[in-house]
């Protein structure tokens, strides 16, 4: 049943958290309820996540579910930092874009943005940043932080993500990875998720469910536990440690179960090329970086786009080049992308 | 239906937070459910509940809807105050006790902490740290900071948070409230919300949700606007802003549906006060304020507590002195009270 | 009388940080000694200061004696932001790359860097970072700062700086100008220095002294009282309020005494003119930016400057690619210049 | 020579930073000037000072010369906590009620302030604030910060100061001293410095030359360097690091040169020992702590006080009750104080 007041059949491209929450995350949240247990973490369902964890990353990973991704960034980047730290990052990193200044204003972080060609950091890239390190006149880099998959929509390899980490390390750098949409990245990738994050030398993950299908649920995700300590305070004073929970580690849980993280995502991306492929060699629309997750980047007209944006919500990604962003999620359905496929073509030929 | 990992049935009195959310927010959060809204507040459910919001607290009440108590509380410190800003709360205050330092960490403000007897600040308590406040050796007080009801489970009435707001505004001082536990200090004065908050004076309030029943929802609301600004970049900066924030916004629309607030809040409230008039006049255990909302502090001898705490969970307020703390929550039974009075007894006898 | 632990004969041109203290300047901290004055401003010599200031600047402006350059500067940038706030300069500026992250670091802002072809910001560089600038999800851009003269010895014209100025201010964005050499640019323009600042438009900028002859002073000129307030309380915060201020500010006003300032870095200016003229055409060595200042900017081969770098100390500025910066200073002498030019000449033959 | 703006005779009780710089101190600026050397403290006389600082507090030491007392203090800070940790302190230590709340603007910190007799931390009066401190909801004490002599004009006793760093080890905290009078402190005790900080167990504190008539110039010696990193980071990011350094390590050199800054502190202390000895016995004027370094504090009626000010500067300590201090400086004569005793007598007898 749904609330009268919103049309459960309304759905656009705009962003994967304009979804709601997926049927078994919702039932889930029904199921741990009822009765007292322990609050801020100390319950059974939090444990639960904490081996589904250990399951997917490794024995001595340690889980700390968090409430918002960049609550889950900054946590890592603090962790990672020390007062005098600095972060390298892709310039469209979404902790250098998108987190209101959160990381600099809460944390005292300096981020060291770095241009790129598809939102991807490359040990070249990074060394571009890492002059006169040691110098006390600059913020001393001590983070690489990537994003899978980034912003752009596109991925690193394994083997891609191994290369930074190693180089990283080389120089004394530790590997923070946003994963807000990593079970994108994952199921696109198909591989065990492991290949590209604690056996490539990641440290510090951030586990993104929110975007996949969760109400709000995200987890800090230590894969070195060497590298880092006392989360609980970091995540206490970020702001971040909800009190009842059960029901924040029960949402990850259930995406846990059953596979459901890689279903959800993986339908999401398969949309996502679905729309790809609808608008390949359409007249007038350009896409603009390869679509290998839940997101399609394309450029086209501003005026097709407006009058597009009124049936199908999505947003410009830079509105003077006309660029947009196309983001499918865990319910976008055929039909929704052949539906927006057949309206976007009658716009061009408007 | 219930997760077999937990019993339902267990409950005790260490926090409003060890409850799960109540039956009727949690059917809001499926009404709620599906297709797509738009994120980050943007949405119907937001709407209604800034609508609630105004109908409760005046029409120019503005409503911000964050994840934690902590969260709200340091986005409200934030934006009452300059960079040169220092805040008067109670010694016992959670923001100055419990939140892990984060409004100095994340917010840079100093707080001011005052010795009450009872967990109130008095105008003539908060002048004991208002002497030389233009002083720039000094952090200028710029806000008188409340709690209603108290960490201690006293209230202040009406007329007392008139004359405090009098005070502080006469000396250029704003006044927050955090209000946690609003609900429980409502159901208890039996009056109109208004009267002890915006009609009383009060600039910025937190309204809480989670121990009231929510599952993770709080808000803050700005009572008089003149007073702040740019409330949404502070709640994003401060990494409170959740993306599907209907569901933030629907579990306080639901305490606010047919009354829940109040009569969960009131159940919390009887229930305490059960609890204290069964140990009135009980050998060996002494209650230390005032009990007018949900909360019961008790002295009683540690090896008593000790052995209760292992069938009713509750903790240590001063574990030296002996002093406990009951907290009594929504789903709080009467059977629950009088159980845990026989063992009480008991174990007094013991 | 010199100690004899040190070569009062030795200069280079390393830095003009690298030189001492104006005899002038010296004399000036004799002259104030004795007696009892009041602390922390409160003196004749900083009103002396305040009036020459104002002769300077203009009648409406405040004056702040600080430490340092870097405190000067974050002072600025804390007055002019909130606490969402962002600070667009150029990705050269001295705040970006040279003060260990203290705007990040002590002020929690966001500074958002722009390529610049010469250490220069236009309107339209501005523009890059100013798109969406109410969007809570982005760190608000709310002060252009520029550099007079610049990292790279380059200079704004007064027009340039008013039409920056126009331009920010119709954004609603103040602006900023760090002064660390502004007496070379106002030697160097030949213009009244309120030309490019007050009458310009700029609204806060700071004074430097210590390049330019000082032990250690610098101070923040507010040019738009308007703009900012507190600053006695950011000053003090920031760690930059000096006990024995009248010794700080009797440095500045010895600077302003008898044009002290504009003779001192109009001498500096002159030797890197006559640096740049010996250096023209010579074989090897490229001059990178115009040279307007007191520096000059050139590539050659590194092993050149490696050689050259044991007798005359200076810095490479970019090691990879042979870049290296020459400062002149206020005692930097036509000999040193001669000799260093005749060293250069021998080691490219060498 | 003295500029004629002020009076060279006009002497008072305001504060030890009311006096000017001591002739030794002032000639060795003059001596240190004169060709180039490298800033930031890669220089001869910075090297000089290390060398007696070692020489002073043992051969391990660090120093890192500063700028203002509070810089050196929030860099000690810093370098001694994590991102979670907080400072145990008297409640009228420096740090908590006169540095604008730098400590909590410009490094997140808490301080836990404690009532106190005498401005003096005990064992005792320290376990009140650690409690709990292991738990995330606290911000964990992790630092003792003392101040030699006191703000109120008292001592610690080498053995006192052992005993508190014995106490604060045993709990893994670790030990500041604000030594902003460091000097008055050796002097009074008479006893060798190193026996009641580098022998006690302190493991950072701040040596102050400000007040004992240098121009500006502290320093942080680190007399632990196990128990902290990177000063030279924190120092630049702090906006502590003065560029022409040889003029502050300097200053402080020459205060360590033939024992001049016990010279100049047990001057300013037989001073107040002289003014304590002439109002003792004195109707109307109560001496409130004992005077054991160079302030005394007294209680005596405020008109009395407001008349004798005219004359003499001093300040209220506390207007409401009538105290007062009064401070003597390197400067004082005993004509001074004897002049300012019957000035007293003659107020009193008004």
């Amino acid at each position: 049943m749904t609330d009268p007041r919103h049309d459960p059949a309304a759905r656009g491209f705009a962003s994967d958290n304009y979804s709601g929450v997926h049927p078994e995350v919702l039932e889930a949240l029904s199921l741990v309820n009822g009765g007292h247990q322990s609050s801020y973490g100390a319950d059974v369902y939090t444990a639960a996540l904490e081996d589904r964890m250990r399951h997917l990353f490794g024995e001595h990973v340690e889980t700390y579910p968090v409430l918002t991704g960049t609550g889950a960034n900054v946590i890592c980047l603090q962790a990672l930092t020390d007062r005098w730290g600095a972060v390298i990052c892709a310039e469209t990193a979404h902790i250098n874009v998108d987190e209101g200044g959160a990381p600099e204003r809460m944390a005292g972080l300096k981020l060291l943005g770095v241009d790129t060609p598809d939102g991807k950091l490359t040990p070249e890239l990074v060394d571009l940043r890492t002059a006169g390190r040691e110098d006390e006149h600059r913020a001393m880099p001590q983070v690489v932080s990537i994003t899978q998959s980034t912003e752009l929509g596109t991925l690193y390899t394994p083997e891609e993500v191994a290369a930074l980490c190693e180089h990283a390390h080389s120089l004394g750098l530790r590997v923070h990875l946003d994963g807000a949409r990593l079970a994108n990245a994952t199921a696109a990738l198909g591989v065990d998720v492991r290949e590209f994050t604690t056996d490539a030398g990641v440290d510090l993950l951030t586990f993104g469910g929110t975007k996949n299908g969760a109400l709000g649920a995200e987890a800090v995700v230590v894969l070195a536990p060497d590298a880092v300590s006392h989360l609980k305070h970091l995540r206490k004073l970020s702001m971040q440690l909800a009190s009842k929970m059960r029901f924040v580690s029960a949402q990850l849980d259930a995406l846990l179960t059953d596979g459901l993280w890689l279903r959800a995502a993986g339908h999401a991306n398969a949309m996502a090329r679905r729309l790809a492929d609808g608008v390949a060699g359409l007249e007038g629309v350009e896409v603009l970086y390869p679509v290998q997750a839940n997101g399609v980047f394309a450029r086209l007209p501003q005026e097709v786009s407006r009058r597009l944006m009124q049936r199908y919500p999505f947003y410009f990604w830079d509105e003077g080049a006309g660029d947009v962003r196309w983001m499918c999620s865990f319910d976008t359905t055929e039909d929704d992308v052949d539906g927006f496929l057949d309206a976007l073509r009658a716009e061009l030929a408007h």
